[in-house]
């Protein structure tokens, strides 16, 4: 129980385990936050679990509880969802992705941070941190998902990519060690295409004190809360629709049916993200208007009749509105019908360099960022 | 003078400090050998007669010499040499580079091996060895130039290429680390366009058993040797061609000019090889026959008048007849005149294993390898 040793070591006395019911939460909420992208939940989920039936234990701690000095990192995939899905992990390749980093770092990483709130990249890194042996840090990257390497909190607030590990299920290994994000993400973008699709990842190695100053903080815990009250809603026939709003002063921007979906095919033009634009006809009270959502694995702008009401890094989410069940941008298909939510993002992720990596422009927009709070104004 | 303690470590006692007369040398022996790849040889040299400068020593030893525990690895750069010419080389790319393989081995990299004979790929090592302070074994892995990391002696004879470090001069630095050649080379690839063509690598690790049991052995003498004679040649008006194929047991094989270049231009379709077809219409004794020879980096096949002259592995080097002066494929250029030199390859670059890796299907002609004394034979 090495994680149970490295929290005595810092003289944590609070945390929490996390169990089978608090897993299924736990990916159900960080995959309603993903905005349609961080792959299914399913592979997530059956990752974190068979740690579980091992008998490991996942012990979440709270972000002022960790160390200043101590060495966290983050462990996730990269890559097309789509792939994914048709391409499962083998279980071993963030054991070795952890092994090539401490090696290469020569210290060892005392715990796991997730990089983003995904179906994948949130349940993953807690099973890593699990088999492992260290604690898993109440926070991540994104509070929601984004598509590259540099799409952080952490880079956003200072803190480098580099050095990067990616590998396979075959055990083909990458490192990237750069100051320059951006490179470090084609780098390992190359990687994730030279290997099918897919790369699984530990990167971003950052002190204690760095996390706390660069990070989404205690957004587990917000994963967490989204999925016990999603759950329980269902359970309860109430509107779970109406419990992710309550929880992220969301805003419901649209309901309807998806009636066309262009997406983009070929490794050439994709580069390996799922690439796309899907059209919704309005249903209840949208009846008669008609929405567009763009995707790059996540969904990226919201058009409702031609006009703006939600571009990045706002959230974007599309749920099945009996169940709360996020509609993903790599299983979107004709005839679904879903209830677009969307969640002003963190503040953290809403300063001049945020807004720079993974604002409008940088998805080929010739516009500035406007909050959603803003775009939302009078809409009803 | 850490090579000079290394090798008396070791217990040698003779051995060649390489000077600037024989950097020079050296590198116009291995220039001719390259097969029009390699790169631009005054850049090597330039970088090698630096490191001389700055007082370091270049010392060469026999591969006999080696211990067999002792760890060797190999430097130089991969790419397009079209690159090169445009975008030099800072100096301190491989530093980068032998550091970073030093620190993911966990051990110290106590010798240097050229990966090829080039104008680049065998002065930049040995100006690495002086830089580093270690030795230089008097060995190669192709005894020739060949485009991809894969295509050694080393690799066809058990070695693997991994991990290969790569580095460009702002410092970004890939690690490809997998059993699989190919992937590495597909990492290693890509790592090079995203530098904008070029990557600067160290790689092979290999004890000195397998050195000895898997390298081209002594072909750094042949090449100064080599680049002796065609100096002399040249002070003393003889013929240089002469003196190559004397040394090389090579075919003069065509004369002629060249009077088409027909270059693939794109990263897409080129992916960083500087790729094509010349062809050449005969002189003096070869008037009234065409020649074509193909490239990717280096000459790949002769064809003189249809008829195939020479495959790979097999040597095609085009010298400029007064003076012995290679002819590289990134420089070639129309109304050129050269003597067309075919020079058979070793017999370690020649089993199975090096046919299925570098011979001719590998570089997609739909034949068998025929030796180039076989072809040669009754055609002179």
């Amino acid at each position: 129980m090495a994680a149970r040793d490295i929290l005595a070591d810092w003289g944590v006395k609070e945390f929490r385990e996390i169990d089978r019911a608090a897993l299924q939460e736990i990916t159900l909420g960080a995959s309603i936050l993903a905005t349609g992208g961080g792959g299914d939940p399913e592979i997530g989920l059956l990752w974190a679990l068979s740690v579980l039936e091992e008998g490991k234990e996942i012990l979440l701690v709270d972000p002022d509880d960790m160390p200043d000095e101590a060495l966290a990192a983050i462990a996730g995939c990269l890559g097309a969802a789509l792939v994914l899905t048709e391409k499962p992990p083998g279980g071993r390749e963030l054991f070795w992705c952890y092994q090539a980093l401490g090696r290469y770092l020569g210290k060892p990483v005392q715990a796991v941070v997730p990089p983003e709130a995904g179906g994948v990249n949130t349940p993953v890194p807690m099973a890593v941190a699990g088999a492992v042996g260290v604690p898993v840090i109440d926070a991540d990257g994104m509070g929601r998902a984004f598509p590259e390497l540099q799409m952080t909190s952490f880079y956003i607030h200072g803190v480098s990519p580099s050095p990067t590990v990616a590998a396979d299920e075959k055990g083909h290994v990458t490192i990237a060690d750069t100051q320059d994000a951006l490179m470090a993400e084609r780098i390992i973008r190359n990687a994730a295409m030279a290997y099918g699709g897919i790369s699984w990842i530990a990167g971003y190695p950052m002190t204690g004190k760095q996390l706390k100053e660069t990070a989404i903080l205690r957004s587990i815990s917000l994963a967490w809360e989204l999925g016990r009250r999603v759950m329980e809603a269902r359970r309860k026939h109430l509107d779970p629709i109406e419990e992710v709003l309550s929880l992220t002063k969301g805003y419901r921007a649209f309901q309807g049916k998806i009636v066309d979906i262009n997406r983009e095919f070929g490794a050439e033009k994709t580069k390996g993200f799922s690439l796309g634009r899907i059209t919704m006809e309005g249903i209840e009270e949208f009846k008669g208007h008609k929405a567009t959502i763009d995707f790059q694995n996540e969904w990226l702008t919201l058009r409702v009749d031609g006009d703006l009401r939600c571009m990045p890094p706002d959230l974007i989410c599309i749920l099945d509105p009996a169940t709360g069940e996020p509609i993903r941008t790599d299983i979107v298909r004709y005839g679904y019908r879903g209830t677009v939510v969307l969640i002003p993002a963190y503040e953290r992720m809403r300063c001049p360099k945020g807004i720079e990596t993974f604002g409008p422009r940088y998805f080929g927009y010739e516009c500035d960022y406007i909050p959603v709070e803003k775009l939302m104004e009078g809409t009803g």
